[in-house]
């Protein structure tokens, strides 16, 4: 049976970033213990507000269907809080609520995107995009943002890639995978680029809660361009409720009422007592949980103070986000191979790179989101093994 | 600012069968008492052991990410329960978990229809299918199922429509909004022309539990199309669980591996204590809650016994699902025009079935998840609504 053709296959090479994390589950399910940092999950506990505001909306009997858009207080609460961080009056109508983030992202795509459209986005980029990009047709055109420019966008480059079918810019700040925190006047220029060549801006600000150096700007701000650019937020991240499944998009009116007649096809709602939750959350954390951001903070220290100094290994120093890239590339091993051989010989799991884009080639990604012990273990775990392999590659093999 | 092809403009007339909902809730925002049968939502309370179900997994900090298709413990439970309803094997493997049923029905048009594919989809149908199917870019080819044949379906009809870009076959049993009981030997002949002209079958059984008459015959029992036929199922109905969002598509294995990727752009994955509440709950009414169907059984007769000898309106008795159908042709009035006056005279809101396709003209579509005194009540105002309309007609306005 013949699938729709936007069902493309999977890499070709039958090799994906996420084959590490398989193999960790597969050594935990024999009992193995294994330092996962591969999922940008969270090991804090969702806010006890929150969670017991789920027991008092079900109490309360909140289980009947509700606006596919969302409910008009979780949108005002939202709207309330894009409001302040982007010092524009933003309407409850403008919100849609969403299966988080990622679902977000899918209904944008949707409705903004035709088949064979081209979208920019810088990479290294979240490596769900091709594929959400992929469901509406649309072509991703990457654009490189190179380690040694700290993983920071190329406006020029940007510029350089437009052709008469790109359609939209999507982009992430602070970034996934690499925790570059987009400045203002990059942002400024990018938004301009959309507006001199009609382009939308698709902003995704998932990690907005979590920046270490400078301030996140938020291409919601950018006044002048307000009627073509979508900023995506979610709890996931802000308020270690990952899998709550709830974000958000905040859109002009008219691509608003649009992805409310889409979010009824898609979804036809979000749980209603979720919502209510969401509501508790944001008003009880509005910045998001500050233990979180200290505890980042701290662990992005650990890591990179330990593996400062190893032989083969450089870690980049995210600005932002859960995340840290360490650079294995002087170690003499692909990032796949490094990583393989990492979680097999030091139980240590971690995601390769090369999906996330040229510019990662070489980079594994190490999720912070583990208990500061944890962290300081597995940075000696990847220190032992990067010194093993450079005793290797320093000893001649016998001959 | 350009939309998306694919996002086309909302019903050209500006009216939709929902208005009639919204003039209900502007009513009831300024105070008025109104009796509301449109949308598909429940009376009763979702099961106690689900709600318990919830507290319990938050408890245990089940607030993190899940596999993107779903977890292994619902897909188990659900392959269990399709198993034993079709008596055929079903893998776990085949399951996908999903925000509720139409976004089972989204994720299945997405990895089966292209741009341009026809799909012939039997009405009256369910309003969201035109908005699903066109997100994949497909055409809706519907073919009549008329109130004289008790809405089933017109199978010669079905096969005459086929061109060489159909795709697919994309039907509802128990039907919503007619109630129509597909009965075996028509499924049967559907899928022998899924099989002749390498079509895929959508079946959308989300009503399965609640049927009156006869039995619910599921497509997934059709052995020898198994490898083209997608089932889909839900809580929401069942169970009483809508505002739950909990879904599911069964497929055969190739489309499910699809499907799985797909899930992952579309949602990232479904609530993690919904899903164990959604275990709790099949596992402990694998058949929905008999309170239930006795609920709407009893309210069926009660609002069609009343209605019988009323002139201008005629109730048709469903063979299943939580709607009634009743035909006010005979009143003069179009059934936009006879419920928007229900409404406003009489506070009694249903749904005109202009939407739902051809064979729904003259009809409204009325919910029975109201307490039995709602309902009876409403035929109450139903009737007096239709008298005086009679009345009307009857004295001829003087001259």
């Amino acid at each position: 049976m013949r699938f729709a053709s936007r069902i493309r296959p999977a890499s070709p090479s039958g090799r994906s970033s996420w084959d590490i994390h398989s193999v960790a589950e597969e050594m935990m399910a024999k009992g193995e213990e294994v330092i996962v940092l591969t999922v940008g999950d969270s090991d804090f506990a969702s806010p006890k507000a929150a969670v017991d505001a789920v027991t008092d909306s079900l109490a309360r009997g909140r289980t009947y269907y509700t606006a596919p858009a969302g409910d008009d207080p979780l949108r005002a609460t939202i709207a309330r809080q894009q409001s302040r961080l982007i010092g524009r009056e933003i309407a409850p109508e403008q919100v849609i609520v969403t299966v988080g983030a990622q679902n977000a992202l899918l209904i944008a795509s949707l409705c903004l995107l035709d088949p064979g459209d081209e979208v920019i986005v810088p990479e290294p980029l979240y490596s769900t995009y091709p594929g959400t990009l992929g469901l509406a047709g649309a072509r991703m055109v990457t654009v490189a943002s190179p380690a040694a420019q700290d993983f920071h966008p190329q406006v020029d480059a940007i510029a350089a890639a437009i052709t008469p079918r790109t359609r939209a810019i999507f982009l992430a700040t602070p970034n996934n995978p690499t925790g570059a925190v987009y400045r203002q006047d990059e942002l400024r220029r990018i938004g301009d680029i959309c507006k001199q060549h009609d382009l939308w801006l698709v902003s995704d600000e998932v990690y907005a809660g979590i920046v270490y150096e400078g301030h996140h700007f938020s291409a919601g701000s950018l006044a002048d361009i307000a009627d073509r650019t979508v900023t995506i937020g979610s709890l996931s991240k802000s308020h270690a409720m990952a899998g709550w499944r709830l974000g958000w998009m905040v859109a002009p009116l008219a691509l608003a009422r649009q992805a409310e007649r889409v979010s009824t096809w898609v979804t036809f709602g979000i749980p209603t007592f979720i919502q209510d939750a969401a509501v508790v959350a944001l008003e009880t954390q509005p910045d998001g949980m500050p233990e979180l951001k200290e505890a980042y903070a701290r662990r992005r220290q650990l890591f990179c103070d330990r593996l400062m100094n190893v032989p083969g290994v450089v870690p980049h120093w995210p600005e932002g986000g859960m995340f840290v890239m360490l650079d294995v590339s002087g170690s003499g091993l692909p990032a796949y191979e490094f990583a393989m051989g990492l979680v097999r010989e030091k139980r240590v799991a971690t995601v390769p790179s090369d999906d996330f884009g040229a510019s990662a080639q070489g980079y594994l990604r190490v999720n912070l989101g583990a208990a500061d012990a944890l962290i300081e273990e597995a940075a000696a775990r990847i220190a032992d093994y990067a010194f093993a392999l450079h005793e290797e590659k320093a000893t001649p093999t016998p001959a």
